[in-house]
C-alpha cells in the first residue's frame, strides 16, 4: 500500500508506504555513550546555571524546589537593547542583510532529579512543568518585546538533546516563524469561509471516525494525525475552541499533565523508543483567538531524515497512522486496567 | 553573534548562533555497528536486485559494469496503472481522500566494489553516476508520467542510509513536492519582476565578494549559502543559466564529477564527519525553462534535528558560513598543491 496524504493544518503532503517497512538496514540502532560529566540540571549543583527566573516549589515542602526556568547558558538568541519590531520582523530581507539575533532562550528543568523523560517524572513535577509553560507564556507576552513564543522538548540524542536530565526549551521571538506562519494562515482563510474552527473540526471528524484516536479525558484528546510523518506521531489537544496555551486554568492542568504523561509511557513501552520531541503551537501575540488551536505534536524519533525528506519537504512514512492508534489505543487501555 | 538570515531562494529563515557552539554534550558521536549482511549491490549479486533499468559499462572493460541503475526493492510509490493527472496532481485534497501513491523509486549504484562515499569512486564511476542522474531524468520527462524528478544520496546511517555501499536514489513523482514548488514560485517572481535568473545574480554576487565561495571550476561554482541551515552546507551550480540538469552534456559531466568528487572528500576532511546527503533541484517536466537554476545542495549531517527546527522551519546554525567557507577553501587549496 501506498498513498499520498494532505495535512490539513499545514497543507503538506506525505507518502505513507508500507513497502518500506521490510526493507533491510545494514546498521544496528546507534549507541550513544555518556561522557562522565556532573549534570547541571540536579539539585544541589543549582549555582551551575545562571540565576532562576522562575521557581516552583514542593507544595509539600517549601525548602525543595520541583521545577525551576533558568536562561540558556548557550542561548541561540539574545535579549532586545531597543523594543523589537512588529509582526513584519520576518518580512522579507536581502542577503547580506541580516536582522540581529534578539529573543529569549529559556531551559525548564522538569525535576530535581535525575530523570530523562517526561513519563519518569512525579504528577507533581509533570503538572508544574506544564504550568511553568504557561506562566512563561503569560509572562513574554505581557512583555510586549515576543510576537510568538515556541516551547518544544527533546528527549534522548536521537531527538537532539545533549543532556539527559529532563528539561523543556522555550524560544520567545520577535516574528513568527515559518510553519506556525503557515498554520495561522491555513486556519484563518478556513475560518473566513466557514466561521468554524479548523482544528475543532478535525477533533470532531477524529472522534466520529474513532479509528486514530488515541486517548481522551473530559477536556482533551490525543490522536494519531492522518497525515502523520513519522510512526506513532501524535497530536493533542484540548475539546473545545481555545486558541491560547496561556489561558489554561490551574484545574485543567493536572488533567493536562496526567494525559500527557500516560500517553508518553505508551509511546515509549510501543515503540521501544524512549526519544522524542513534543512541541507546542498556540496563538501568536496578537493573532489567532477566533480561529486557531493550541496542541501539542509529539514525534518519537524511530526513522531518520533523509534526503528526500529533506529535498521536497514530503515525508516517507512507513507506519499507518490507524495502526499506530489501534496498537497505542491498546497499550493505554492495559495501562487504565 | 546572532543573527536571523533569510535565504533567498526558499525565503526560509536560520538563526546564525555562535553560542551554541559552546554547550556541552553529555552523549559522545553515535557508535553504528553493522550487522553482518552480505552486500546486494557489490558485483558479483546482481541477481539479489531486479534486472536493471540501465547499465553503464567499464569502458577499458566492457564485460564489466561500473553503475547500475535498479528499481528500488522497497519502493515507497507504485508505477501508475492509468496516466497520472497533470501538475495539478498536489492540489488540495480532504482529509481521508489519499491520492493512490504512484510514481517510480530506483537506485543507481555507483560502483562494483563496496565503498561507501562519493570520495572514494573512481573517476570513471564518478562520471557515470552525473550521467545517470541525467539520462533517468531525461527518461522520466519523456515518459510523460513524471513532473518531477527528485534526485538524492545518503552517505551514513546518520543520514539515513540504510546501506553502505555508494548507491543514490531517484523518485520520480506525478506533481511538484513543496520545496521545490516553493523555489519555483519565488524563481518565477524575481524573473517576472526583473527578466533575471535569481540564482545567476545571486551566483554573480557571490562570486564577487568572495567570502563564501568555496571552489570553482570553468562551468561550475560552489559556495556556502548565506543561511546556510548545517555548518559545512555547500551548493553547487553552473556559472551560467542552466535550467535544467538534463540538457548537461558529455563533456560538462566530467569536469562536474571531478569538481563535486574534490568537494566531498574536503567536506569528509574537514569536518572529520563522513555523514551527508546531497540532492539535487533541476525544473519539473513543463516549467522553470526562463527562470529556474538546476543545482545540488550538500548538507553533512555535523548536528541533530531538534524541537526548536521541526516546530518552527528555522534552522539553528552555530557555525556561520563564512567561516566554513574559509576552511574549506583551504582545504580544496591544499588538495591541488
Amino acid at each position: 500500500m501506498s498513498e499520498y496524504r494532505q495535512d490539513p493544518i499545514s497543507r503538506q503532503w506525505v507518502i505513507i508506504g508500507t513497502e518500506r517497512a521490510g526493507r533491510p538496514c545494514e546498521f544496528a540502532e546507534p549507541v550513544f555513550l555518556r561522557r562522565a560529566v556532573a549534570c547541571s540540571f540536579c539539585a544541589g549543583n543549582e549555582a551551575e546555571t545562571p540565576p532562576p527566573i522562575a521557581t516552583y516549589e514542593n507544595p509539600a515542602n517549601p525548602a525543595q524546589w520541583l521545577v525551576r526556568v533558568v536562561p540558556n547558558k548557550y542561548p541561540a538568541l539574545l535579549p532586545a537593547k531597543a523594543a523589537p519590531r512588529d509582526t513584519q520582523f520576518f518580512s522579507e530581507a536581502a542577503v547580506d542583510h541580516p536582522l540581529p539575533g534578539v529573543g529569549s532562550h529559556e531551559v525548564i528543568i522538569e525535576s530535581p532529579r535525575h530523570v530523562a523523560s517526561l513519563s519518569e517524572l512525579t504528577e507533581a513535577e509533570s503538572e508544574l512543568t506544564f504550568r511553568a509553560y504557561r506562566d512563561r507564556l503569560r509572562t513574554h507576552f505581557a512583555s510586549g518585546q515576543s510576537q510568538y513564543v515556541q516551547i518544544f522538548k527533546n528527549v534522548g540524542p536521537t531527538a537532539g538533546a545533549s543532556l539527559e536530565h529532563a528539561h523543556s526549551q522555550l524560544i520567545a521571538l520577535p516574528g513568527i516563524p515559518d510553519v506556525a506562519a503557515r498554520q495561522l494562515a491555513i486556519a484563518k482563510e478556513h475560518y473566513s469561509q466557514t466561521r468554524r474552527s479548523l482544528f475543532v473540526g478535525l477533533i470532531e471528524r477524529e472522534l466520529r471516525l474513532g479509528e486514530r484516536m488515541v486517548a481522551q479525558s473530559e477536556r482533551f484528546v490525543a490522536f494519531c494525525p492522518y497525515a502523520s510523518r513519522f510512526g506513532y506521531e501524535v497530536w493533542f489537544a484540548p475539546r473545545q475552541h481555545r486558541p491560547r496555551y496561556e489561558n489554561a486554568q490551574d484545574g485543567e492542568l493536572g488533567e493536562l499533565s496526567s494525559l500527557m504523561r500516560q500517553l508518553v509511557l505508551c509511546l515509549e513501552r510501543t515503540t521501544g523508543q524512549p526519544a522524542y520531541n513534543f512541541y507546542l503551537y498556540t496563538s501568536p501575540a496578537r493573532d489567532g483567538d477566533d480561529f486557531f488551536h493550541w496542541h501539542f505534536q509529539i514525534i518519537p524519533r524511530l526513522s531518520k531524515i533523509a534526503g528526500f525528506e529533506w529535498s521536497t519537504g514530503c515525508f516517507i512514512n512507513p507506519y499507518p497512522p490507524e495502526a499506530c492508534a489501534a496498537e497505542l489505543r491498546a497499550a493505554i487501555g492495559s495501562l487504565n486496567q
